[in-house]
């Protein structure tokens, strides 16, 4: 069985866009044999990684690209909104998320996460409000918020953001599918060719390009 | 008369792709009225203003997106190859570029650049091979690179860019029109709707969200 890996972030809007096409597609994935993971990482960790700057963290950058998640929304009949509060603090969602707190409610809970912060624009930062949420549901609430506040699901994730770096993740959302990378939400149509064997990259022109182009720190 | 403008550095993979586009659809945006202007920047002292990393200073994310430069010249039939050296030193070719230095050969010498570097994989980063590029053009290269050189061609290089950061314009390409942008090779198809009176975006629920979540400096 071949395996694809879903990283994303609930702070992300893109990671939001992308969700929408791992509902779209999880069952016709399986069918091809294709488990998905759902992985969820801290951007900001990523970010602080690579010593750069989110794109939320430059204005211009941040308004254009909450222009290009209208367009993106409105072509392909995607319902938009904002979270209450921008940015929000997505680590109680995070570990709420991890398969190792809510085990095979995971998709569920992913889904009604960015339902109700990037569809019905609610504070899905506010732990309380979470609990709601997950309690409407009928689900263990308060089991799942302990959770999120111990040690060990503190690990998991930022065991999750190592893992995500090793894989040479810069960004989310990002796909991983045979060692492959897939980042952005524009990078969906490359990745369902990937996933059918008619990638286009040419590797022995990647390969020359790295040969020719070794990365120089400046 | 509407105006078109394409902001690009000859550094940049995507503006060489974007460049593809533009050069496609001149004619047919002439036909509609709507003309062509190429303002060259310096991506570096773009990225400088907003004190952030370029893509090519992250080493997987430059060769992410080399792999995503080669995926969609390959699926859209464009000629691609790296420079001979990366990064290397676009001032040359971008002050040998600027309209005031070539008047109505900008075109042709933009094209020419592009070609020599991201089609032919020469070094268009060294001025001397510039000049033996516009003297096989049977151009007066001596007074190109002589200008090049010029406090007044420095100047309005910098001027350009000012004028992008005021445009808020945060990276290469990019397209304004109408004093709308769009940035990025991907945001093409965003760009034709635009120009087409097609836009997608609900300018009210921009609106909205520009008040909702003012900018917030971290």
């Amino acid at each position: 069985m071949r395996k694809l890996e879903f990283y994303f972030d609930f702070l992300s809007p893109y990671s939001y866009l992308s969700w929408q096409w791992v509902k779209r597609k999880r069952v016709e994935l399986f069918s091809k044999n294709i488990e998905l993971e759902c992985i969820p990482v801290a951007l900001s960790s990523i970010i602080g990684h690579y010593k750069t700057k989110g794109p939320a963290q430059i204005e211009s950058k941040r308004n254009y690209l909450f222009k290009d998640c209208l367009r993106f929304s409105k072509l392909n009949n995607i319902s938009f909104r904002t979270p209450k509060f921008l940015p929000f603090n997505s680590l109680y969602a995070l570990r709420s998320s991890l398969r190792e707190n809510i085990q095979e409610l995971q998709f569920d809970l992913i889904d009604l996460v960015f339902t109700k912060g990037w569809s019905e624009g609610k504070d899905i930062g506010d732990p309380d409000l979470l609990m709601e949420f997950f309690l409407e549901k009928g689900w263990d609430a308060q089991r799942i918020l302990n959770n999120v506040n111990s040690r060990e699901m503190r690990k998991i994730l930022k065991d999750n953001i190592k893992k995500a770096i090793q894989k040479n993740i810069f960004g989310v959302p990002s796909f991983v599918v045979d060692k492959e990378l897939f980042w952005g939400n524009d990078s969906i149509p490359h990745l369902e060719k990937f996933i059918l064997g008619e990638d286009t990259l040419d590797m022995n022109k990647f390969d020359l390009f790295l040969r020719e182009h070794p990365f120089i720190e400046l």
